[in-house]
């Protein structure tokens, strides 16, 4: 199945779509303090990406791109992508909307940087995302995995 | 009650122990790697932090001293603790395990942070920690929380 992936605005109507997501945080909150005192206009851009079914958003994942000059995992350095907030409502689970996002974020040529859970582990594994050497000044508990294009 | 907060030392039968908590992660496995390598010594100092009853470990935290050269949070920049993976069993919640290891991650006199999941936030707010204007660059989906000490 095809799915679309789709750049998320912010704007009221995909804040409270959020609410529904397990990982819910102050980066929202945050977003929504911005919009109510109109430091940010609404349908200002997000890094979250997102797949509709119908009306309702029922994956999304955040995306940010990491300047080389903060790349404490890997050299030479380069610019590589963050992806975090990676959530498929409970369900949509086991439909292939979370690959359809990982393949989203792949398809932007840079390689990828997440934090996994470790119940999580083996779909970022599926995925071609593999574990960096612990560090505990840099890591600090994450468990941070890769993904790197070919062409790197 | 008091409580006894003990620094654990890396081994086999502490690492064993950590396997009950749920976030077991890279940190421990590349611990556990460590030593079979022989690259750490048996009961060489660990970040962490726990309470026993009777010989079970059963709460436990990370605790580890960030420069404040790397503190991107406050002005002027001090050295601040990064508390992580504070846990306890769930037979043991609700018993005041969590506050004690706090209660000694404080006796530091260092400022406090650590990332908060959303459902624990009124636990740390409790224990006097508070949210900083969130930052993408910089927290990336965290929730970062801070406690300060009077002194600073």
């Amino acid at each position: 199945m095809d799915f679309k992936v789709e750049k998320l605005k912010v704007n009221y109507k995909t804040l409270e779509e959020f609410k529904r997501f397990k990982e819910y945080g102050l980066q929202e909150l945050s977003m929504l303090e911005d919009l109510e005192a109109n430091i940010i206009d609404n349908d200002s851009e997000s890094p979250f990406y997102g797949i509709y079914f119908g009306d309702t958003l029922v994956a999304r994942m955040s995306l940010y791109k990491v300047d080389a000059k903060f790349n404490h995992y890997f050299e030479p350095p380069h610019d590589f992508l963050e992806l975090w907030k990676l959530e498929v409502l409970p369900d949509y689970q086991g439909k292939g909307y979370g690959t359809a996002l990982v393949d989203y974020a792949k398809g932007k040529n840079l390689p990828i940087r997440t934090n996994a859970r470790m119940r999580s582990k083996e779909f970022w594994e599926k995925m071609g995302f593999t574990s960096v050497q612990y560090d505990m000044a840099r890591d600090r508990g994450e468990n941070p995995l890769f993904w790197f294009p070919e062409t790197i």
